[in-house]
């Protein structure tokens, strides 16, 4: 199906579309790179990649399709490389978790010579480890797309294969928008979480709290055990509407702790709704399964 | 070993108390109050008590020990009719999740001739269904007692009794010390996963946000499907410690935003460090098990 596919970056994501194209024999050749020699070797291993090159340029260079799948802090300068390797007519996409500062930066540095679909993979749980690199990462999961008014329909079908050999569903979104929903249901509740750790592990208490600590506080601060980097990457590219929610967030909390130090027993308001909307949410879920 | 022992409220922990008393041998007669019929019945259908009392007095009076296992809402006048009631010598202990305030309820209206313990049993999950009631419900969990001055030493024994029949381990606190406590490792996550959920599931965009929502975002917003009333009257019963952890919470996430909205990498930092207490805490949880 397609002729030579490079992909670039090769942790868990990477790896895991390296063995999607390869176990559907979807690709003449892939090559891949990355700048961890270990991790390119383990792709390779694995059968992600035919080839590991040891510069960008051997694996971009003639590739039909090049799939970015770094993290967002190298995007900015790989973009800037690739622009001046690619060859003419060749499909570009990304895996980054934002969409509007890539879509800039891609528009920006690329040549109208090749073709950058913005793409996001969302993955049920959040996870790095390449080790667990597998064909089947992406069956069923959301894949998003941003197109833009200068996205090429060709470059879309391109892509939309790509998405149909993983088995996953694509979703259009703008840039913005998709940045706005990520940053509510996946960003902030990291950020949340990450702060209740800090704020209640991290205090003097914490030694005799832990004790009559329940599941729920454990639930609570699984996701601060995500990667730091990762996540930072994330915020600073995120930060409008990141900001946006938190500041409703924390607005919220506010006006609840007002009524809390009021005695005000209408605070049960906050907690009738809340209930009411998991239980909506539940209900969609299990009429989705 | 117990003479005669009433239950006041056969929910849940009430039920399963009786259970573990019943299945220990452990009393000559498990008397029970609640009045919500239909678990009453239930309660002594389960062999949770031996007989179902009509009117309050009927339990308590000429009872050896009276277990109080009602929501915190009803203490305040459940005290108070007890102290009418209660023969002098009984030992009274509550399981209700804040403490200070139970206290003070009950050397404020309690004579000198009964003698009350207060206590709460933490159970690793929240529930309030009934129809799980089972002996072993308090196996290894942390049962806190709060003795303050005036509690009597033989009181504190049969209370200690309890808790080796239920097979829990006792862990001594003062009032104000559990509440502080208890505030932030459950009342404030849960106060946080209920406006989590009010800001992102009741926002207009949640039908999209749905869709690119991921597990963690559900497992955050787990604990806001609790009973609304049982968290009013937790929050409003310890509204002091909890705003303490509140206005501390709402203020390093404003940091975090101010941070976030000037672009400052720092941020990582608070990343940084909820990696490394998320890791810790789970080292400390590996060793113990």
């Amino acid at each position: 199906m397609f002729n030579r596919v490079a992909i670039v970056g090769l942790g868990l994501i990477g790896s895991s579309i390296g063995l999607a194209i390869h176990n559907a024999n979807a690709a003449q050749q892939i090559l891949g790179y990355d700048p961890n020699k270990g991790m390119a070797n383990h792709a390779r291993k694995i059968g992600a990649i035919d080839q590991s090159c040891p510069l960008l340029a051997d694996a971009v260079r003639g590739a039909e399709f090049v799939i970015v799948a770094t993290p967002i802090s190298r995007m900015r300068s790989l973009l800037q490389d690739i622009a001046t390797i690619a060859s003419p007519g060749t499909v570009i996409t990304d895996v980054a978790s934002t969409k509007a500062q890539i879509m800039s930066w891609a528009e920006e540095y690329l040549p109208t010579s090749v073709f950058f679909v913005g793409g996001h993979p969302i993955l049920s749980t959040d996870t790095y480890d390449e080790g667990l690199a597998t064909a089947a990462l992406f069956k069923n999961c959301v894949y998003c797309l941003t197109p833009t008014k200068r996205t090429s329909s060709t470059a879309l079908d391109t892509v939309m294969k790509l998405i149909e050999i993983l088995d996953a569903r694509v979703r259009f979104l703008e840039p913005a928008e998709h940045d706005g929903l990520v940053a509510g249901v996946n960003h902030m509740p990291f950020v949340i979480s990450a702060i209740l750790m800090n704020t209640v592990v991290g205090s003097p208490s914490w030694v005799d709290a832990a004790i009559v600590a329940k599941k729920s506080m454990y639930d609570m601060t699984r996701m601060s055990s995500n990667n730091p980097e990762v996540y930072r990457d994330i915020c600073l590219s995120n930060s409008e509407a990141l900001s946006r929610w938190l500041g409703e967030y924390i607005s919220e909390l506010s006006t609840f702790r007002d009524q809390l130090m009021l005695h005000d027993s209408k605070l049960i308001q906050t907690f009738n709704s809340s209930k009411k909307l998991r239980e909506q949410w539940q209900a969609t879920m299990d009429a989705n399964q």
